[in-house]
């Protein structure tokens, strides 16, 4: 389940947080999404900023001191905690995206990365015996 | 084998092309990768900038009208058109990156994205039978 690779030490801001210190979080972090969190409830899921955000910040000319909540999605794509992989992967096929944030009883849990797919071969092997079920018959190894 | 699956329809610049502008060419073309070409020789790759190169330059401060080059990946890694699918899976875990730049013949012929890899069932079916191959006997479906 997709709880076993979320990275769990989540990079957050507030909504107040100026751009330029959130490209900043990611740089440092290395990170490509920071979590936006309600400052009075920090496990309280307000909206993510991706790096394509910042990039497109730049592109439209925007005040990189102005709040990040400016620039951020507010409908935030998340998934449970114990959903499997290949839900996972489905996720990013639909909404074209690279991270999906996690929840555990609907507080923040962690992020998963599309990356993280590829990198575990664990999951893959996971994803790839769901997508065998789905083949024709006889198509499999 | 790769050629099959990269995006042929390359968004380029020069190194000389201002990052604001490259961010621009980022936000509107969609992608997450920008190749820097030689003006004189429009297949040879000289670069690579991403969006991560791109919020660097925001988070460092750096100014968003001087040319790419500044910022840009001279090291590019590139993948020759006829590698197989698991060997993009292997360099993208290797080198922590999500875009590789597709070579034929040695001249540019398209980007292969971490994305696609996932997009495309019949990609995530050969990484997995790569992967199945290097498993235990006796774990494969």
């Amino acid at each position: 389940m997709i709880g076993d690779y979320a990275k769990t030490d989540v990079v957050k801001a507030f909504p107040t947080t100026p751009i330029r210190e959130v490209a900043k979080l990611m740089a440092e972090r290395r990170v490509g999404l920071v979590v936006l969190v309600d400052p009075k409830q920090q496990d309280r899921v307000v909206g993510v900023v991706s790096e394509r955000d910042v990039v497109k910040a730049v592109a439209f000319d925007a005040d990189l001191n102005s709040p990040v909540d400016t620039i951020a999605t507010k409908n935030v794509v998340t998934l449970d905690y114990g959903e499997n992989v290949a839900k996972a992967a489905e996720v990013f096929k639909k909404y074209g995206i690279r991270h999906v944030v996690v929840t555990k009883d609907g507080k923040l849990y962690g992020v998963l990365s599309i990356r993280d797919i590829i990198r575990e071969d664990a999951i893959l092997k996971e994803v790839a015996e769901f997508y065998e079920w789905t083949f024709e018959p006889g198509m499999s190894a």
